[in-house]
Order: structure tokens, then C-alpha cells, then sequence
């Protein structure tokens, strides 16, 4: 199958030449996939560089679209939303017509829900549109809480060992608040690729949410699901027109 | 005060001439509005002709950007998002840094939960973003039911008494499975300006978020509260920038 | 339009001559009211001097009951229950024919769910009957804590500094706790006139019930709505007398 | 252990002579207590002849106050408050000092919770103040609904097949929508005496509040729990006073 | 009536000669039952000598449902799950056709929830099963949170004195969370009978579910009452067998 | 990677010679596995026919323990429940020191709150045991209702076109109720293999809980992930012995 991680911004164009972040993001989710997964990661000329706000969601998402439109047209099986917010999750499932839209948050969060009892996120700031997309998901009483890694999410990568350090503590602190599961709500955390050692150091499962994605995508085309169209109906003034393409032009 | 109600697109385009649906609102909210509330009707060159999907929720925020950068820049008091979805709430909210801004939905259906029990919603197609709406504000279990008037929000005026039959016995409908309070979940609907009647016909209270968003900015430009910059911060890019203005250019 | 504030006891008795409380507290209301309204503030000779019980909330609800009586016979608009705990208010609600019947403390945690995510409340002993109308409300999801300020109610206003100061340290810890709004949960506190200042000093709006309750009441006349009949019904045996004033004689 | 069943209103007067209603409960009460369980069945001069609204709730908290210093005067070790609206019940437990307060209505509903998924309540008209009682008791989720018996609480008893025959269709159109036990949701439904009957007939359990309520006192005062005074305190005027009667004088 | 206190291990063996725990517990709750109540308690061959596991849990379900069978063929009126977990009380109410099933934690932790707002659990390790059950009962938001004293149950009462330390230490802890009741969570604990001290001492009921499981048996019996067939249905292939017995064995 | 499909009873028996029903599942599980798994089903000599009560879940557990000990000699990488109540998961991952353990339901829900707003359950009778184990996993709020198919588990398979009509209705019925994805709620359905056909002619996804489960098994292998042993203790009595077989010999 085919899976296309999409990066609402220019990625490239921020690590250029030998810091190509793009190709070791998709190198690191080649290696996260099945063995008939075909992972590429994709990044956009438009919108923001990183998202840290609600306003930079919403700047995202015509890449996303459009990013959408090409890979509906080259029959993609499943894209994954490269920002942790899942910014437009609802209207890209709402467009989309044959592929499968998946959202970090979602899937790492109900899989957090799925092997124990309450999870607690780390994050950067700023914990509020998190704790409202909690809310829309109903997830909010299985939340232990949600721990603040006090940086900036482009500077993250700078010292790796510092924001490993920062978000051990945070994991012990939710930990000690009574959370049994852990969830790197970053996308750039979650690329720094250490879940699996903080697992093993805290005692508790710590969620990657770029791999929990992934395997998310591999799921849902495993088993021939896909979101709900009662759930996400093709927009009305869509269902005139011939084309996924021809409506968003 | 001073408050204006933001249409994010071309409406004087869509209700050309002598059916100049933009100032035929306007007229509306004054009459709705208290004598010292100055209130405007403001529409976009940019943004979707109405807004029926996820997609065109996300396609009117940076019209509604550019509206709440103006109103701030004119010292306005608060604005109010022109469509029930309330869509860019949390981005305007975090941006904004003088002016008040306010959603119909929420504004509504938090109103009805001190009015009665249990509410319905009333709304065109289709409710299931609504309902995520509604999750995230965490009144799910004040949600009596959502009943649907099949039609497009781009004619329900053109035959008013359908439509008012049609909310009508959706009304009733909702009140047979336990609605109280019934909330109008549509601006086209709202200054269609029957609630009032409806309100006695059906004998529960029939609540238009167009006059009761009105009401809620006026109650909260009186009382000197704003939204909570905790809940909405100020994006962290935006901080070292010297002004909304030059960070949204 | 016309709105009263019902003080359901002889507060006039209580705080006599140079310190007439009651008309101080008109005197702000009519402050906070919009141009077009007319407010004034009445206590009762019934009823307790405050309301620091269950006990009292009931012992108060003969007087609010006469005199929503004397408010239906001369047309005011809406009425506001002069305590924070809302006494009475589905009784009245039931009886109200005419009149709006608003409770400070709905309408200020229901507003504070819409400008915050989670809500702190700053009141004198006791929280027990506070968290039981909360579960009411169903707000209890979106309630972050309940700070308890020591004193008595009748001795806030002796020493307003320490009052303040241990008001603003209550606001603090909640916020600490994951309040992003504050409510004032008493309406001595209310009318010390502070909120907008710890506002300011504590980064979060301070919601003054007092306030927020004669907004709530502007609202509602101006936008024509009410309590919904449905969910407070006229008593039963009240349909076969000619008057409200006849059944509760 | 000796428990008092308090009717808050004139229960002898309203029917006198050989038709003695309150003897004729206190007779019931008697044959379901344990063997050394002592009940008697008190009306009082005050207080509204049936109880059909929250306005005549409170008209009855203070015949049920005298009623408990009474009580309390006497070693009495628990009251049953014989409304279904638990009308006074966190007035009567703050009170109390010594006299465990029970309520048939969070009795029952607690009660159906143990012994089953989803209850149903059937009730005389009006269903409103039971479901916000209900969430005060945090048990709408239990919840599958109430159904309404249209009738006049003072003229059930004069048809009993009939009300008998309403309320089984009743507890059949509730089984059909999810319930599993039923509740008699109304006193004088309960002192009908058919709950056992009908239990067999419906099969499922009907649970009889006056029963339950009895029984639950019984269970309190055996195992040496009281209403707790952290949840209940103690009224903060009452204090500094020499006793309850002293306070409620 | 006769109840039945099901210990589903060999307590006896644990516990020989003076020391016989398993009559120590029985005359414990002779001591705590109606006068009209015959109270015995029973342990099995089979079974986990301590449950401290689900593992154990479904270990002690075979010897559970054997004592079942005996009490159904003697007519016993109601049995009594002897561990807090609950072990197997789905599948007694299930079997049972005419015995009372009624289990300790469910039946205590439902009272905490009309006798206070909040309640806090202290046990043994570990409390996440604890947790799962609560939600499944959907008592999550009463819970003001767990207290584990860390010992082992079998060696609870080696020291009884430091045992009655660490639990009452939890419960000041557990209070200052909030919570006005107290649940000891864990059936060695409740036989230690220091419940009534502590209750005292600590300024809030705490609950013995021991004394609370008999006393809701007995209610239950007296009142005619038993789980509903609806919400633990007979088993399907059951329904041919000629009885329990032959079912099982 | 290795899983195994675990049936706790003796399906060989049940179905001997050609119709070899673990083989056919087999079969099934391996069409629908990622090409590095490696899966088989076994089933047990001990263990129920089927599985239709709480009783014979409980009857199941050591069985599956069984299963367990010898997957964790063989190191195999995760076991699946055969069985929609997903029976003994909690002893199973409690127990499991390398081995992850997954439910089908618990999977199949958590998937469904994910491609979905509110879910519809069609199972075969009853349904109350799914509702208990629905609040447990907190999922009550998504849930839409359930949809029993009035049949034996057993005889599902003997007309298979009846059993997908009546599933198919079923699917309408709640759909028309709410429910935008579906959840066959029984293995024997679940190998039927008419899912995909389902959600096609029903317009919204029909969860097939064996694919899902068997999906879910590998997401968390392939992740690197495994329930909490927070949440999922290793029995305290455990920790002192040598190996998982010892233990529970």
C-alpha cells in the first residue's frame, strides 16, 4: 500500500541542504512501516513553518487540500496529517473521496486509551487547543493531564538531550499525577525517535504519535475501513461538480 | 460600544442590487441591538458564498483575520463571526489582543443550558460537525437531538414560509423527544427573524444566535470581560512581532 | 426595561443609616446597567440576614416569592435572586409568568464556560452545596476547583485589603490548578467592585456575578426570550386561580 | 432503632375520619420494617397539601424542620422525608446532629444503580425538577428515562386499577427504551403497594422509594453511618448556638 | 432471612486452629446483622488463598458459583461475594434464580454516593483494577481519588495498630483531595472493625463494605428486591437445563 | 512477527472433520495479515462450546492463561482473545511479561470512536454485559445503541444469508438511530466475511473485530508498544516466582 506523511509547510525549505529533515523524517517512518508500505513524506511550498497556534492550523490546511487533490489523483491509499493538532482533519475527510485521512492526535490518543487507563500528553505549549480537541474526541476523563515542555517547537532538535531530559520529567510528574500511558504530543518530539527508551526508563508505554499514525494508515487500508461519510458527508455544493480537484480550484 | 458582525465572503456579490442582503442584516442587529451599541455589517471580497462543509469553515478564516485585524486597528469593541459553525473562534481568539470576539454557536447553545434542561438544534445539513461542536464544548448531555431541514442555506429564503413551516415541525419533533429550549443552528435561518413567533407557537423558547451573539458581546464589552488569554493565548511567534497586523501579513 | 435586584432579607435593617448597603449596591448596578435600563435594588423584611446555608437558601425563597409577586403586578421586566447560591430559582421560575427570573450563579458559571475551558470559583464556606449546583448545571467537567476564602459573609467587607488580597491568592491557586477563568462565588464579594482590577493582576477574567446577572437579564428581554415552560412548568394547581398573586397568598 | 416517616404537610386533615391516610401508611411502613425497627408515621399542621412543584418543595422545608428538632429532641436515629423530590434534604442533613436524614428519591435512584444498568422513573406530572435532581445525584448517564402518569397526585388513589394500569404501560414503554428497574417516582404511588406485583409482571425490579427509603434508614443507623458533615456542614451561625432548636427558633 | 458470606479460598486452611478468621468474620457480622437475619460464613477447598489479581479474580469464580449452587438448593436468601473486587458478580446475578447476589464494592461505594459528594477509596495494591470497576459502575466522577496503603493482604493484620496508622493517614490525605467519604477498599481491612473509630476520628464516614454488603442484602430481601433479570439474563443454554446445578456441573 | 488467534474452547470438536471452523479461521486471519506476520488460531480441549454469559467468559480464563504461559515460551509476539467480550484481558495482561494481550472489543470500539462520532453493536442477545464493558472502557457517550440479532452463537453460521439480512437490518435501524460506523459485536459473525460487503451496501463502516483485532496486534508490535504494566500490574505474588508457568500452576 501506499502512504503519504504530509508536511503543511516548507519543510525543506527551513533544513536545507545536509539537514534535509524531510528525507530523515522519511527515512525514520520507512523504517516504522510494514513491509508492503511504501511511506513518502511530502512538504508544501505554502503554509507555516511550524504550527504552534490555532491561526497557524488554519494557514495549513489549502496545502493540505491540495496536497489531498494530488494524492487522490495518483490513488494514494492514506495521508497522514503531519502536525500533531491534526489541523483540518474534518474538512480532509470530508473531501476526500477514496483516501484515507489520518490524524496523529486521534490515533495516538485513542490507542492511549486502548492499553490503559489514563494517559497524560507532553507537549509544547500551549496546552488549551489540545485540551478542546480532547474534549471534541471525549477523551477528557481519561486524561491524567497534560505536561508542558517549556521551548519552541523549531528548536526542539537543538539539543536533543536537553528536551529528552524535559520530557522524561514531565513523563515522571504525570506519572506521579496518575497517568499510566504517555503520548509525545509534537510531532517534532516524536521524530527525535526516543519513545521507545523513555518506555523502558519510565516503565510505561510512551506514544510516538508519527509511528502510532503510520500504523494507524497501514490498519485502516489493512482492514478496508476508512472514516465515516456520515460522519465526514462530501460537502454539498461538491457533489455537483465532477472532481475532488474541480471543487477545491 | 461598538460591534460589528463579520460575514466572511462576498455576500453583497451573492445579494446583489435591491436585495442587498448585507444591509437588510444590518438593519436587524440595530434593531435588535441596546441604545448605545453601534453595530455594522461588514462581508469579505474573499471567503466562501456560505458554509456548509469543514472545508469552507477553514477557507473563511483568513477573511475573518483580515476583519479582526481592521477592528482591532479601529479600536472596535467586539466582533462576531458571522456563521453558526463559529468557524476560526480559536484562532481569532488567540490573535485578538483588544477586541472582544464572539460566536453565535457557542454563544446559543451555552445560553439555552441556563434557559432550560435539554436543547435541540435545528439546522440545515449536515449536523456532524455540529455535533463535534458541541462536544468540545462539553454540552453533549444538554443535546436533546439535532433535527435537519433538508435543504441548501443559499435558498432557504427564497421560500420563507416553507422553511418557517419546515422549522416548525422540526421544532416539534425535538420536543417530543424531550427538547426544551430550541436553538436556530444557521445564520440564513436566524435573520430569517421568526424565533420570536416560533417561540410562542411552539412554546419553548426558539433562540437566534444572531441576536443572542449581539447580546453576548454587548454583555461582555459591559462587564469588561474577554475571552481568557489562558484558554486562547497569544501565539508564541507573534510575541516578538510588534503588532497583529505585521504578524498576520 | 425594568429590572430588580432582590435582596432576600433586611439588608437595609442590617447595614442602617450612613451605611445603607442596599442603596449602595443600586447605586452600582445602575453603574454596570445599559442606558435603556432602569434597576433598582429591594430587600426584604423577611428572610435572613445572610445566606450561608442550605437552611437559609430555603428560608429565603417566602420573601423572593412576594416579591416576584409585587414585580409580575407591575410589569418588571426580569428579576435577579440577590444570592449567589440562586434560592429558589426553578420555584420561581415556575411561578414567573411574565417576569425573567435570573440566577447569578448559572448565568456566571455558564458564561465562564464560553470565554474559558475551565473555571475556578472563589467563595466563603461552605463549597458543598456550591459543587451539588454545579452537578446540577452539569458543569462539573469544566469546574478546575472551588477556593475557599475563611471569613464569614457578613464580615467580607470590614477589611476589603485582606479580603482582596486572599481573594487574589485563591486565583492564584486555581489558576495554578488549571483555571483559566475565575468566578466570584457570593454576592458580597461581587459587589466590592474588584473583579475588574484582579482581572488585570491575575491575567484571567474575574467574573463579578453581579455584574454578569443584570447583563444576563439585559440580554434576555432584549433578545424576548425566558425561561423555557417546558422545563419550569407552571404548578398545577396554580392553572385553576386567576393570579399568581391569588395561588401564593 | 426508632426511624420517623415525615409527611410536611396536613396529611390527616386532607383525609379524615375512617379514611385515614396516615395511619394507613404507617400501618405499611410498619409490616416492612425489620423486627426491631419502631416507625412512625408523622403529618404535620403546615406545609402544602401535596407536593407538585419546587415552589411547594420549599413550603415544605419548614414544617419538615420543626419536625426534625423534634426528632432530635426525642433520640430518634433517622427521618425519612416523605416526598419523592427529597424536598429540604441538604437543609435537614446540615441541620441534623444527631438524626440520620434520608431521602426516597436518591434512595431509590442509588438502589436501582446496584441492582441494574439503566433505570426508568414513572412519575406524575412534571418530569423537569426529577431530572435536574437526577443530575444533581450525577446519575443521568443511568438514566433511560421518565415516564409521566397524567393524573393529579391527590387523585391517584381514587382509581387504583387505573393508575395501576397506567403505570405498568408506562413501565412497559420504558423497558422497550432500555431500562432494566423501574422506580415509582411519587409517594403516594408507592403507598399503592403493587410494586411486588408488578416487579413479577414487568420483569424487571419496581423499586418502591417508601420501601427503600425505609430500608436504607435501617441500614444507616445499623452500620453506624451518617450523611457526612464534610458534604452536609453544619450551618456556620448555627455554631455558636446552644442547640438545633435554639437555631431553627 | 438467611445471607451467606461467601469467602471463595480456603480461609480455614490460611488460618487453623485459634485463629480461625474465617469464624472470627462470622461472628463479626452476626454482631452487625437485623435480629431477624441468620448470618453464616462459608469458605471453599478451592480457590486463591488472597485475590490480589484479576488472575485471582477469575480464579475464585468456579468455587464461587459452587456456593451459589448450595445456597440456591437451601434456599439461603441472599449471598455476599467475600472481596472487594467483586469477583464473578455478573455471572452469579446471571446464575442465580433465586438467591440475592450483592457485592461489597459496589453495594459500598453507591452508598458513599448519597451520604457525600465525593468519595475516596483506600486499599491495598494496585487500584487499577479498582478504577476499571468504578468506571463500569459509572461512579468516576464521584471519586475524589485512591489511597494505597502499601502492604500485602495476608499481612494486614500481622499489625493491626500500624495498619489503622496507614489508613488513616490515606484518609487525610484523601480528604484534603476532597473527598467527604471514606471507602475501605479491600475486605481484610473492613474485618479489622475499626471503621466506626476512624469515622470519628477523621471528621467523615467511613464505610465498611463488609457491614454495608450484609446490610444491602438484607435490604434487599426486605424490600422484595433482587438484581434485574434484564440487566444479568439467565444464560441461554441454561434456559433448557432443569437447574443451576446441572448447568455447572 | 508472530500472533496467535486464541479460541478458549474446544472448536476442533465442535466442528470435526471437513468443516474444520478453526482451520476456515485460520485461513481467514492469515488473508488479512500484513505480509510479515506470521498468525495462527489454536483452540483449547478446556474452555465453553461458546461463549454467551458471564459465566462461561469467566469459564474461558484458564484456558486462555493456559494459551498464554506457552505463547510466552515460544516467544510469540501477541495474543488475540477469540472471543468479543474480550474474557480475562485483564488477568491476561497482568500476567503477560513479554506477550502483547489484545481484546476484539475493546479494539474494535476504540477504532470506531476514531473513524466516527457515535457507533452502533449489533450482537446476538444480550447485550447488557457489552453496555457494562462499554462504560468500563469509558465509551458510553459514542455509543448509539445496540442491535441484537435473535439467534444462538452457535447457529449463526447455518443460514448465513438469513444472519446477514437480520445483520444488515440491524445496521439500518441503527443508523436511522445515530450510528454512523458499526461494530459486528461477535467473532462468529465477525468470520462470516461480509463486512466489506456491508459497509458498502449500508454507507458506513462495519467493523469486522477479528481484522481489527488481528490489525491491532500488529500496530502494537510493529510500534513497539504494550499495554501499561501500570494499568496492568504483574500480580504481587508473582513477583517472587521464577516464570509465568510456575505462577499459575
Amino acid at each position: 500500500m501506499r502512504i503519504q506523511y504530509l508536511v503543511p509547510g516548507p519543510m525543506r525549505r527551513a533544513h536545507p541542504g545536509e539537514h534535509d529533515e524531510l528525507a530523515r523524517r522519511e527515512k525514520l517512518l520507512r523504517g516504522w512501516a510494514a513491509p508492503d508500505t511504501e511511506v513518502r513524506a511530502l512538504d508544501s511550498t505554502d503554509g507555516p513553518l511550524s504550527i504552534e497556534s490555532s491561526y497557524e492550523d488554519h494557514l495549513s490546511v489549502p496545502a493540505l487540500v491540495q496536497m489531498l487533490v494530488a494524492a487522490e489523483r495518483d490513488d494514494v491509499d492514506a495521508v497522514i496529517i503531519g502536525c500533531y493538532d491534526d489541523p483540518g482533519i474534518d474538512a480532509l475527510r470530508e473531501l476526500a473521496q477514496r483516501t484515507v485521512v489520518v490524524g496523529p492526535a486521534a490515533s495516538a490518543m485513542h490507542l492511549a486509551a486502548t492499553i490503559g487507563t489514563r494517559f497524560g500528553i507532553i507537549t509544547v505549549p500551549e496546552p488549551a487547543s489540545i485540551r478542546r480537541y480532547i474534549n471534541a474526541n471525549r477523551l477528557d476523563q481519561q486524561l491524567a493531564g497534560i505536561g508542558v515542555i517549556r521551548s519552541s517547537v523549531l528548536t526542539l532538535a537543538d539539543d536533543v538531550a536537553r528536551t529528552r531530559a524535559d520530557v522524561r520529567a514531565a513523563g515522571e510528574r504525570l506519572i506521579a499525577d496518575g497517568a499510566d500511558v504517555l503520548v509525545l504530543g509534537c510531532m517534532s518530539l516524536a521524530f527525535l525517535d526516543f519513545d521507545t527508551e523513555l518506555s523502558a526508563e519510565l516503565g510505561a508505554p510512551v506514544i510516538n504519535p508519527a509511528k502510532v499514525a503510520l500504523a494507524t494508515a497501514e490498519l485502516l487500508v489493512r482492514t478496508g475501513l476508512a472514516p465515516s461519510k456520515l460522519a465526514y458527508p462530501t460537502p454539498t455544493k461538491m457533489r455537483g461538480t465532477t472532481s475532488l480537484a474541480e471543487f477545491v480550484a
